[in-house]
């Protein structure tokens, strides 16, 4: 299979995007790559492979840019190239770590729909306490979302649930106020409805207290509602570990504690790393456009590669057409 | 002043309630309290009181009584009683631990709205890192808000932090999935036009990352997303003070640790305890409702009387029902 990669995207391109690359062709015999970005730059740090085709280019689009203008406008960048390279069949999935609205623009206007899903959603892999994880979808590729997008993200969900994180039968479950079955707003009343009646195993409403706990294998929300949450947690994470940080070195005592959990506590924070789980998915298009997170580094982007790869290998893409095509989401 | 208290309502009640009734009356001269409930269980904690009138009554809202119904039905209830009182001009405000759902519709439909305000707000002021804390509406009260209403909270929340928590020219912020002014779904971006134009000191679009940090002293936003982003923050803080305790027991050199630092990890628990901050407002009302925390005790009850004498004091409802009377939010 081909996947194609933006070189340029994400904070620390290209050195850790080639890094990336170079660590999934060797890992993966079956891929071959297609790489886009300046070309002198790649090669600094891979050369040549022979699975690797090198696309030159000079355009960029940076994180600044309006997304829907920068795709327009900047024809020959190095991730509307990669979008041209599946559109046109040269390649199976594209990978960038570049501008989240940019990409999700190309994947919606350059990949495309598959037929029968309304709006792609932005599916990452989160983590909980188990080490487990979840997936979450939308995180914001569609903000203001209706309840039929949200009945077609349970049923993309819990097929990628399935197809590749190999969870038998996942539970998939609606973000919501309250785990009563009346709960919510408008919105996640109608989503409730028609979920119970998707072919996917629906367990209810769930709440984002209980995320990190593992409340489901899938949990579906509208994008505004998602990125809200995730940035919440990461907030809330992120303000805890520095106020645990200020007490463990406020005096001399709470330093010799801390030098004797220091290991355990970077621990306890990796498992709350969203970096560790690779990219997220934006569903719905008819081939895998992975969005590895904008801080990637090698890892991360090997990560979103294996993500891709696993995603072409179990046809997902494929799978959720024939779902939506069965019509069971449009009553 | 004349406050209305439900005496059997919270996890703790009647022993608790009565207790911070007792505290207050004890506390502040100025008040006159009419508490309603068991009598001989009331007398139990607080035999007499020259400032206390003991209202009996056997009937209880419960927990678990839907709300509308139990407010229709239970006419005799401690909380209805209570409401009563207010409307009836015999109290000036009222305080229940009880069913939020049941406080909301008691003082929607018996305590009645200020003209000019279509929806009440649930504003409780929640903790930030640095001790300040800021008032966050709507935290579901209304989880199907139109953008008028979130220019309403802003007022509301506006005239609260400066009467009440004395706070001059509170900063209030739209919580949004990012800071650019363009960002968010459809109700944001209406409800960021209005409130740039309304009379409150509107620094633009905060995100949920950012709360805990102080973002702003007025946080604005839906009923849905305000109690989806208190839930998570709670879970968020839950689960990962439950892993530190694991961590910290884990070894013996770990438990070692855990002894030097368990006080101060208490108190930085502590910091962001919810229940330290008394009761949540219930904004947009003729006549302040307060709702106490469902596992109050003392204390938080005797905050929640606090907080009700204060509103009374600087007259917050009149001075929203001017403010609204203006007509800057309906355009």
């Amino acid at each position: 299979m081909k996947l194609a990669v933006d070189a340029m995207g994400g904070d620390h391109a290209p050195k850790e995007i080639v890094l990336g690359v170079k660590k999934a062709l060797e890992e993966f015999q079956d891929i071959e790559v297609l790489l886009y970005g300046d070309e002198n730059k790649i090669k600094e740090w891979l050369p040549s492979h022979k699975r690797l085709t090198i696309v030159h280019t000079d355009e960029v689009i940076e994180g600044t840019d309006e997304p829907v203008r920068a795709v327009k406008r900047k024809k020959n960048s190095s991730m509307v190239l990669m979008a041209q390279a599946v559109k046109n069949g040269e390649a199976d999935a594209c990978i960038s770590a570049g501008n989240t609205g940019a990409l999700m623009t190309a994947g919606l206007f350059i990949v495309g729909r598959i037929d029968g899903i309304d709006r792609p959603a932005l599916a990452p892999t989160l983590p909980t306490l188990d080490g487990k994880g979840f997936l979450m979808l939308d995180l914001g590729a569609n903000v203001d979302a209706k309840p039929e997008h949200l009945a077609q993200y349970a049923i993309m969900g819990s097929i990628y649930a399935e197809k590749v994180r190999g969870i038998e039968q996942p539970r998939v479950g609606l973000l919501n106020i309250g785990t009563e079955d009346k709960k919510g707003n408008e919105l996640t009343k109608k989503a409730f409805s028609l979920m119970k009646d998707a072919p996917v195993n629906f367990i209810g409403n769930v709440e984002s207290r209980d995320l990190l706990e593992g409340a489901a294998d899938v949990v579906v929300t509208d994008g505004f509602t998602g990125n809200m949450v995730l940035k919440t947690i990461e907030g809330t994470a992120l303000s805890i570990f520095s106020l645990l940080k200020k007490t463990l070195t406020s005096s001399i005592k709470n330093k010799i504690a801390a030098g004797l959990v220091k290991n355990d506590l970077k621990e306890l924070k990796g498992m709350l790393d969203y970096t560790e789980y690779g990219g997220a998915g934006l569903f719905g298009l008819k081939a895998p456009v992975i969005k590895a997170h904008g801080s990637s580094n090698e890892v991360a982007l090997f990560n979103a590669m294996r993500q891709a790869r696993d995603m072409v290998k179990n046809d997902v893409s494929n799978t959720i057409k024939e779902a939506v095509k069965g019509g069971e989401v449009h009553e």
